[in-house]
């Protein structure tokens, strides 16, 4: 993070006041920068159309560094949300997004994370229609937390669910495992290793929309913390069936192999910001795959698995060696802060 | 906040986790206490019935302390969020609910903070139907900081905005000055006086809607940080009006204007959590005032001033004395962390 000398730079506890600093912080840093008329209204609430059918998400972010490589905690804030209503099968159209700030947080640091919230957001063809800033006293938080919420539009009959997942459905991933991960790994300071490696964060609702008109999806999910092994084990869980996953399917990129191997971690417990799980019906799977690799988001998007009906709630992986285990739903936080 | 002896009892860095730890929390102690279907159903987005028009906000909240004098944090988030959709004249429907805790919280106060959230949004009669916890570690954050974001259904042709306020418009407020403020800043260690004053954190929706189809109102906005001087200011700048305030017609308790004296405060600036400031024709201020009073939680309510035409932008008051002066936006932060 930035170390500014002038104190004109920096978040002091008057820019989290109702008064006069905090409204020239929001006029003036915020609001031209998010440029978006609803937000310029400043009132309490935003005022959008609706749908007839609605999917709401909310997700804080506490990533550390708030700077990491090929991201930051304000492209991150954006894409986690509009992956969560995009694995629902909505389309995302409106964000808030309200800033916990710490004292003494450099402006520009700010300006920068406001700048590639935007970005994210305009890329994913979301506006972030309302939001919120607080300033806590130094040391009261880490530079910067972040908190969006999402609305998205649900197409009529389309509702996700893991209880559609049946024996025989195939897994799919939409790309390689661990990216996020070792990215914020490596721009923690002590980290050992360097690596070249960047965070897959992106937004994912384009897509989750070519999947769904290619194939017969049961659900997705975003393999956020707790990774892919965390999000198995919750499918496996509520729809009373077995996943078996095929190691030498699952996509992971050289560099992301040789850190983790250095790290001792395991890819499919690391976090990913850009991919998705999905579960489609056996008879549309290639088309899923077709679907997933036409578009650049998925161009390592691969069949990893399948369903199996039993033991319920059981999610295991024939290893590259030839030998089988179970995978565990993680038990503690392997890689605290990242996201 | 409570300091158990079993770590059990404490929120750890592996509650933040995606895995089993994470996983139990989320099961064991929120979803039955905030006993939503769409919650338990613990997908990335809850699913819910949209409408034609809808009301977005989002806050933060980072109260300190996080229990004080007739509420808590969790009452307060949920409280503030209805309020700011209630305020838009929407008839709030539902809630996220996203956390960011400490590291060494005792899950006790989680417990606490929970189950209160859940009460308010009962009194308010809205949902809270999506959530999120992020645990940091210990000295990132100041045992809990929340964020509530609410969804409003807004009624056809209802767009209340500053730009309806017109010259000869009463102003009229909900009930006392400066509770809410008094009350957190009486919880505070260090702080030289008692008072029995006791937070007026409370849901507004059912007020406004009866506020609503008793009078013809402009606007209306919530005095939260800032106070009425803050939120008056903006609504003068934004209508390019002068509004004048009659200092004796503002109701202040007793007990808080004398904590008000000693603390060198002005109620006015002072920040309300259950209290609303309308602006609302001049033809129907009697009705609207009747409206407030007939309701217990507008029984103190009052016509506290009038629009003028000019000088655009100012807000002045006449004292008690009989003198007259500006009443400024509030410049700094009088009362930081006070929600």
């Amino acid at each position: 993070m930035t170390k500014p000398n002038d104190p004109a730079e920096q978040i002091t506890m008057s820019h989290g006041g109702g008064g006069k600093l905090a409204h020239e912080l929001i006029v003036r840093e915020l609001v031209p920068v998010l440029a978006d008329e609803e937000l310029a209204e400043l009132g309490d609430s935003a005022i959008v159309e609706g749908a007839e059918r609605l999917a709401f998400t909310t997700d804080s972010f506490v990533v550390q560094p708030i700077f990491f490589p090929g991201g930051d905690i304000g492209r991150l804030a954006v894409c986690g949300t509009v992956n969560d209503l995009a694995v629902a099968g909505a389309e995302p159209l409106y964000l808030s997004l309200s800033m916990i700030l710490e004292e003494g947080l450099a402006i520009e640091d700010l300006r920068r994370v406001v700048r590639s919230a935007k970005a994210a957001a305009q890329e994913a063809g979301v506006r972030i229609v309302c939001g919120d800033t607080k300033v806590v006293d130094h040391g009261s938080a880490d530079g910067m937390y972040l908190t969006t919420s999402g609305i998205g539009r649900l197409p009529a009959g389309n509702r996700l669910s893991p209880r559609n997942i049946r024996p025989g459905d195939a897994v799919l991933i939409s790309g390689t495992l661990g990216d996020h991960s070792i990215a914020v790994l490596s721009a923690r300071e002590g980290i050992e290793f360097r690596t070249d490696v960047t965070s897959d964060v992106q937004p994912l609702n384009d897509l989750t929309r070519q999947l769904l008109s290619a194939a017969e999806v049961r659900c997705m999910r975003d393999p956020t913390r707790g990774g892919l092994a965390g999000v198995l084990n919750e499918l496996a869980e509520s729809a009373r069936v077995s996943i078996e996953l095929d190691e030498k399917s699952i996509p992971v990129s050289d560099a992301v192999r040789a850190a983790c191997d250095v790290l001792g971690l395991d890819p499919i417990f690391a976090a990913n910001e850009g991919k998705l799980v999905a579960i489609v019906s056996f008879q549309t799977a290639d088309a899923a795959v077709r679907a997933l690799r036409s578009h650049p988001r998925g161009k390592n998007g691969a069949i990893i698995g399948r369903v199996e009906k039993a033991p319920p709630g059981r999610v295991t992986i024939r290893t590259v060696p030839g030998g089988r285990r179970i995978v565990d739903m993680p038990v503690g936080e392997q890689l605290p802060r990242i996201c």
